[in-house]
């Protein structure tokens, strides 16, 4: 581990049993079927473990997105040209695009976060920006990126919790932004689980069947790229070699949350290929996640496999751009609401549950 | 038919395919990958079409819960004693049950009507209580009511529907409330579906496994006494021999919403036995209907996939009262939202799908 990222193996905040414990015994008393809210008071259970408290909250919640472009994009790997990562961080900041009206909603903040793109039009921050960098290498002929480079990449996500946390933010969903960035994810998927190519490449942004099979192939070719080019066999690695800056920048965001103790809202197939190299590099941290939606990219399945975890929804989405984590957090908040403001069976004077008395 | 009830068989409002074509290419148009928003789509372009506009929204949304106590609660087929239904009943008024919570969120209208209910202490209006009844028959012995009591019920679902149209409701969203439904709905399911009751019957409330089996024989009871006292062999005869007045509530604001055009919500396995009785009764309102939630009750799995839908939700909720149906509403709302307020391709200046060209 180089110096710059001592960080990121530091365990993740413990979770509080006790108000575990707590929430439960809320849960069961409250006006209902023992149980009868399902995931909903798992969640709600889960949310005040982790934040020590009897009254969990999802508010305030922050989106962050992580904008990179991809050098394989130059292989035909998308339906939309790379101008459109730029065009889209424009659309963020003018409030136009899906996460936008969904983060309306939640009353969340939003950060996107550019570390290397095209046509950056949007005057954003250049805050946290690789220098004299616009894209990632081409994957299916060379590593995505230097050390150096992942490691400020991966430090962009560190530095987006820290200032997330003291603005208190209570609930963390990380989004992405990158064309080409499907292809990078599968590339690494297949990397971390030995799942072959033509298994994992899906449409992404709508391929047809023709497109698939052509991205399956330059994955192919990442794959060979990164067995010659790896320097170990760590997911640090796999990251370097064929993942992107904003893929990069998940990482650093999820390990960091999980660090800081913010509850983490998972979003689709690329977040979740972020998700599986964070518990990679730092097992401890997968306690923290939530997982919002189950994409409809094939390949979402093999990582929420490996996890071993559940997505809460599964509304046939693939947007990226954290909107499916977006729309899951609108279920955790209300699963707040239920536990913080319903009435209790004493509270209300209603009979309790008199099955096997 | 009875004179009383010559609504029933009115058709369905007729949907707009011309507002459905205009909601689709302005999906199509917005800044994401085409079809990208899954199901979030699909009932965007489905309510714009309902309610013949570019615009759709679930603004106001109306949840009206129907309450009516069972007979067929002596028999010992619920975790919860029957005097639970008048302290929910007040619990509603309260403002302390789930669905006050989540129709908060919503800022929905929310209306309790007691059919006729053992013990209601809330004080409520009596405007449709049905006059000096308590509660249905208990099915295992004899058929839960007459046809005028029959008559009465559904006609309160009518009446809310006219009262919700006048005030300008855009979503429907009906619940019950009535200790012992799910072992008067399980046996319409049988007696509709030709299920065995030992397959439909689950634990409801929160029955254990010998609970479970017991209100098995209990719906066998019923079946029985179905068959020795229908009078024919219709879905209003099913209605009348083994639901409820809150089922038959349901059933009858089901059709009167699809026949005055508003869309309907359908909650759990208690509202879908009742929206499979108003597609039986009157096939033409099925397109007036949004599944919102799968329930954990295991004999909802036989409704759904009679009526050949899926729900938008799988949380494994089992609360009734509207609650799952509710808590897709918020889904529907952000639909809305994002169908109505997202930037288009051409607006912010955004380049469109390659693919095939």
């Amino acid at each position: 581990m180089t110096a710059d990222l001592e960080w990121i193996e530091t365990l993740a905040k413990k979770v509080s049993l006790t108000h575990a414990k707590k929430a439960q015994a809320r849960q069961d008393g409250l006006t209902k079927p023992l149980g009868s809210l399902g995931e909903l008071e798992t969640v709600a259970i889960r949310l005040a473990a982790m934040q020590y408290t009897e009254k969990p909250t999802t508010n305030p919640t922050h989106i962050c997105i992580f904008a990179g472009d991809h050098g394989v994009a130059e292989m035909g790997v998308s339906a939309y040209p790379q101008s459109v990562t730029g065009q889209m961080i424009k659309n963020f900041a003018d409030g136009g695009a899906a996460i936008n009206v969904i983060a309306k909603q939640l009353e969340a903040t939003l950060e996107v976060i550019s570390l290397g793109v095209v046509n950056d039009i949007s005057g954003s921050d250049e805050i946290e920006r690789i220098p004299h960098l616009t894209a990632t290498e081409n994957i299916a002929v060379k590593p995505a990126m230097t050390l150096p480079h992942l490691i400020h990449a991966i430090n962009a996500g560190y530095n987006s919790i820290e200032r997330a946390c003291n603005a208190g933010v209570r609930l963390f969903i990380g989004g992405e932004m990158g064309i080409g960035n499907t292809t990078a994810a599968s590339a690494m998927a297949c990397a971390h689980l030995g799942v072959t190519p033509g298994h994992m490449a899906g449409p992404g942004t709508g391929l047809d069947a023709l497109g698939v099979q052509k991205k399956g192939q330059v994955v192919e070719l990442a794959i060979k790229q990164y067995e010659e080019s790896k320097l170990n066999d760590g997911p640090l690695e796999i990251l370097r070699c064929l993942g992107g800056f904003d893929i990069a920048g998940l990482v650093g965001s999820y390990i960091r949350s999980s660090q800081r103790g913010i509850p983490v809202l998972i979003d689709g197939f690329i977040s979740s290929v972020a998700a599986l190299t964070a518990c990679r590099i730092n097992p401890s941290i997968l306690k923290w996640f939530f997982f919002g939606h189950q994409s409809a990219e094939p390949g979402h399945q093999y990582i929420l496999d490996d996890l071993n975890v559940k997505p809460m929804l599964r509304l046939e989405m693939r947007l990226g751009e954290g909107s499916g984590a977006a729309i899951a957090a609108l279920l955790l908040r209300t699963a707040c609401d239920l536990h913080n403001s319903m009435a209790t069976f004493e509270s209300a004077g209603i009979s309790g549950n008199t099955n096997g008395s």
